[in-house]
């Protein structure tokens, strides 16, 4: 293992709960298996390239804050190569099976795309070499189809067809990446398909369009013999007013709409859950009823704060929810658990990177084991079997194998004396989570 | 026509826009024509019959402060008599041509379904009635599933059979009173039919229970007959935390999925799109774009408070992009515009009533007018069919036609230059809008 | 004790961590020590005689689904007398020692003020005998100023002086039966101070006059001799638009400007601080940095949706960093804990009462044993102490001082290195924060 | 007058409300007398240099779109050089009379402190000539304190008394460089002055540091002779969780309790009020009734999204109630208009800058007009008038000369009948409003 980026750090450690050591991990342990699998294998947690190898702490308001040596000096292949060494540094340091990346964060875009499309091939040929020697894997890639000014108007969806086709080479050349380093799966991130005005905007054309791309890119990754998953992350807004991809409910509608439900999942993301009104479980939930729960971004936004804020997850008690949905899907179809999180803009410390990773497994590894046992709580069990259980037999059985005519429920009504006050149990339920989560 | 509510208002009259009289219009003119056809026709204006009749000013934290004279004395049907002809004697003196109910604010909910069914049987008799002696028609008629406490856990997709049972049995008696007046449309607002907690929901179940019913209650109203449209009303959230027809997006997913699609539209109201984070003319677009633009409840919410407000409508910059969505749409289809808008709890004058909505059709009028010149404008027409002009035509629309694979794309990407900064114009296209309105 | 109204339910027990028992205390133990004093002292918990024995789960869109024996039946004072029964046999067996109220929870409000006065006065009576019977103390009384369709615009701000003639005779009456009853502290909570809208609205004169009110107060209530404290409570909105006590910097700004600041002091609640923008830790340190920090509101609002949901407390994660703030304020000055929570609508069960309060005492508990542990433990107190050490001595000390002038920083500036990158530690003390939360 | 710049755009001229020409004023006449005043007088706009010759439409997912000639080439005071004399070109062709400025908007930040310094007082010379060649005057200036990495924990708040001390003496140079060109005005932004954690922050401490501060700048500037307003600027997130600055009623607390209330005055913003969950007519009020209201920077937020759009203003409806409150106020002192306000991301063209400014200041001008006929229209007069008119005489005024007690209320009220009923007329206000903007 490298000691060139992180030489003060060790491999992180599982120390159990009383470890007062912020380089380990008090609940984390990758071999302990719940719910029938491996932590590891429940989580295939992943870190993301851009955040933490990438902006440092860069904000609207001012420049990065965080140096870092990769950053700095030698010309841009150069820098593309130590940066690569510190992540894979970083990554095997910290115990993580798998990474994620767009095009652009492994190598800086070049005047061309000609030039683009050789320093990817290059650091392509890098990351190979280091994943055999560190047995990381990709968790998947992607293309950044949003920062470069000639996406201002959209990618997929730009009105104007010469951006389309540029964005299409990116895209072919990042599936190409993708599948050379043997990556699980392929993501589309649409941060800039939508609209700014609609006064300006043919959404319907936009949308169709935006059809059209998804089902060129798949027809290609296939043809290459890619099998992984693709997914799309949606997110309501930031930095477009509206995007199309706004959350769950509208993205299954679309993949159904337009054909695609058979190769695209949904890969959802905490703090975009939060932007679009929703509880990150929400999405889970929505994703997983259709079938389409791929993959997760992990972070938090900032309840009082409007934006991407892409905080580091450390609230066990919303994401036992969360994993109490994950388990009842039956895990992540294809997916992981990528930190799509940053340190805040003053975290400035080598060490924070370290620590902020740590504290977000070990609060998805606490909520792991919480989420098992509510499932497993005999109470727990027992209000939800309950509940629907008019459902079960008779009319209500009927009813929902489609069987009764309106005539038929109002002939019920007649008879049926006032019901409807059993209670939700929400407070019971509420605490049953919270003590199963403190509970030691 | 009757005087005994509001003696002291005549019908009110077009002025023009030099009045200084609160009780006329200043820009509605029911038989200007704009864009081919009349004002009155465009709009099809309804009164609701709910918030202007009924609550009074009640809300969270207190009691009814608007005094109405048939809220009180004699027995149930003496009061939903008197209330009938006072909202009559309103809607022919204000000059609409339609209203809209639910049920129980026809009558008062009797203690059991046959007392209920018996007073609305009624009291469809007297609007049967009224109907024909006012030339004042029924836009839509819908149930209240949502204010009986056996509602708590929803209506159609209640946990407790027996509950949706009594929802259907109520449906189909609305659903009689509605064919009965000859209504032009059925509504379904589901304000119950979504969760509290996730904890305790069994959220795809209670979906397909809730297209069960939706699909009984088409089925019955067609073998009676009924050739109206039926109209789904989204809302993201209140009374319920989260609500299953979330928005335009989430509802029309939904009724392609359950091959409702057919039979079934939007009715989209201001209030709900603000809670629901999205535009109003974006909810109609997307709306208007599935072909399920079926009509618009008019109020608006207060941008700095997160709850169903129902103001009425005042701000005819915004009203004037929703009535372009609208133009371009070809209008409504099969609904109207109904002023599901309260007055403010203390506004306690009888003519508060009249000016709030007089006010609103003036706003709605005035937006229409200029919405009309923007769409004619040569300007608005080149920005927006330039902006898209390169899928008209060679590449561009062989790629729309689906004709082009992701090769083609990074071959004509390599030879592209370098393109997509062409200003959007948004600056511009906001400054047509507001000339156009602005101008006498 | 009397066993009348919940006869299943025995006085609440701590078991410990390990308990499935859902009425059982798991963390809360009312003698231990933590940070040198009782759970209970730190806490003096109150149950609100609102939620718990009033409304009975009512919303905006249905009635009351909490169907209450003591709310039938009878005449007014004789539910009032059963209701208090109730209340004071629910306070004992869950062991709280305060109780809070308004005027118009302990008796229905009657068709004149002399007879409200009347009733007040006899179950003033009722309640002394109770309390005297049971140990359980009043930590505050209050007037309803915001139920009655009289205080549509306002109680000590209406427009109409006599409507503030009237809100003035209720607070007298208010503060004469908290006395009698040995209240601890008396609260203001403005709900209808404020404005619907700006339009029609002096708001400096009726500022001027909610000083004047409060000034008249205070001086009546010391005239008798009452030596508590006096709060407000600050909301930003609901019912009005805009709350005149919208945060605690806001108050605060008004207490000091109207010479109210040496009677008054802050009662926090959680959910209106999430209404404000601000999360409550912030609240309170606002309030605790202005020596105001009087009295809390336990309970929490939903993320998701904009009012005021009033939810039992459970994220002891966010309860932590509050009870951080509080006891390095050295505690609340005056007040307690007072859960002005409220059951959801459809949590029917007489238990769901219990086990709400239990679920909230408990995450209140281990909440203050984490805060009490993160507040000693070495690593958080070397963060903070070193962060701001160049303010301790020399020149940075001078400038704390007021010992330099403008001049003396650019002096400084030119020879000084450039600095400030200093990690500010967030995730490392959010990892200290959470791990002494889920420490045993 | 140059003509490098903006070679194809001619000075904007009045056109009135006919015109199609996108670069003529329809409604903005500088010299037509509205209420007492000419409008140029009355708004005193301003342009601001970062917006429009700044940035470029960068986002934080990506760079700048809009490219301008003098962002290239050359040296950064070959860079400057040319920025400046394109702005004053655009300032004269605007025919706005004012700009405002940061230090390091005028030129580019220099490696060290001194070369900082040197460039800003060479721009200050060329500034001063072009506003002698032009009239064009500086409304404020002010220093960038933000954006520098050393600012991330904040300037006047940083925990590092270094920072502070270089924040100083860059306020310093601001300060020489505003008196030097005359600036009528100085303000504090306070973006960084705030926390992202409270759990490393001491707050009290950083705003006594923060009142320090302030002071210390204002003794500076007075020694030198200015006679300006200063003025603080309100927001209350972004780039910062927090900040202290929060909004108009924190901000007046704060300069009360430091005793700045004499000096300093609030520059509001539009899209500010917006984030602080105000409507900007309320912190204009707010800071009116406190004898703050000093400037305000137009621009407007988006109301679905949460952050910070500063778009150009355009909606006449709000801005008229907006100048209502300045025209009650008798104007703002010592300010004027400033167009903090940037261009779409996608509005590349140079002739949308000149659009987008001309359409916010034809929205504000038709504004003025509107707010004016208002405020002499009778009917509004007669409201507000009789709805406060209970404390003219008799008991509401001894009360409101704190001539009476709490008993007398009490008294007062045992006899008064139950009033309080009085509409507050909202519709009828907002009618009025709405009107008298339409009418031409």
């Amino acid at each position: 293992m490298s000691d060139t980026y992180f030489p003060n750090v060790s491999p992180i450690a599982f120390e159990g709960a009383d470890t007062d050591n912020p380089l380990a991990f008090a609940f984390y342990e990758a071999d302990r298996v719940v719910a029938g699998r491996s932590m590891a294998e429940h989580f295939k947690f992943a870190v993301s390239y851009w955040h933490s190898f990438g902006q440092g702490g860069a904000d609207p308001f001012g420049g990065p804050t965080q140096l870092r040596s990769w950053h700095e000096g030698g010309d841009a292949q150069s820098r593309a190569r130590r940066k690569m060494d510190a992540a894979f540094e970083f990554f095997t340091k910290l115990g993580v099976p798998y990474y994620c990346f767009h095009d652009y964060d492994l190598v800086e875009e070049g005047a061309t795309l000609a030039e683009s499309n050789a320093r990817l091939a290059e650091a392509t040929a890098w990351a190979k070499e280091h994943q055999e020697d560190s047995g990381v894997k990709l968790l998947w890639g992607t293309a950044n189809l949003f920062s470069n000014p000639r996406y201002m108007n959209g990618a997929a969806t730009n009105p104007d067809f010469s951006v389309v086709a540029r964005a299409g080479a990116q895209v072919k050349s990042a599936i190409d990446a993708t599948i050379e380093l043997g990556g699980e799966n392929y993501v589309f991130w649409g941060g800039r398909e939508g609209y700014i005005s609609l006064l300006n905007t043919d959404m319907k054309r936009e949308q169709e369009h935006m059809a059209r791309f998804l089902g060129m890119a798949r027809d290609y990754a296939r043809a290459q013999g890619f099998k992984g998953c693709f997914f799309i992350e949606p997110k309501p807004m930031e930095p477009t007013k509206h995007q199309y991809d706004y959350d769950s409910a509208t993205v299954v509608g679309f993949l159904e709409r337009y054909g695609l439900a058979n190769d695209f999942k949904l890969n959802l993301e905490v703090n975009h859950a939060t932007l679009a009104g929703h509880s990150f479980e929400h999405e889970l939930q929505v994703a997983a009823d259709a079938g389409m729960l791929g993959s997760i971004d992990a972070n938090r936004g900032d309840e009082q704060n409007g934006w991407d804020t892409d905080q580091f997850p450390i609230n066990s008690f919303e994401l036992t929810q969360a994993m109490m949905v994950i388990l009842k899907a039956g895990g992540l179809a294809g997916g992981g658990v990528n930190f799509d999180a940053k340190l805040r803009r003053n975290s400035t410390s080598m060490d924070d990177l370290f620590i902020a990773h740590i504290a977000g497994m070990d609060a998805f590894a606490k909520a792991l084991v919480a989420a098992d046992r509510v499932l497993s709580s005999p109470d727990y069990q027992q209000i939800l079997q309950q509940r629907y259980s008019s459902f079960d037999q008779n009319e209500g059985k009927a009813f929902e194998d489609g069987q009764l005519q309106l005539e038929c429920l109002d002939e019920l009504a007649q008879e049926s004396p006032d019901l409807g006050r059993q209670s939700g149990k929400q407070e019971r339920l509420e605490q049953i989570v919270w003590r199963e989560l403190m509970r030691p």
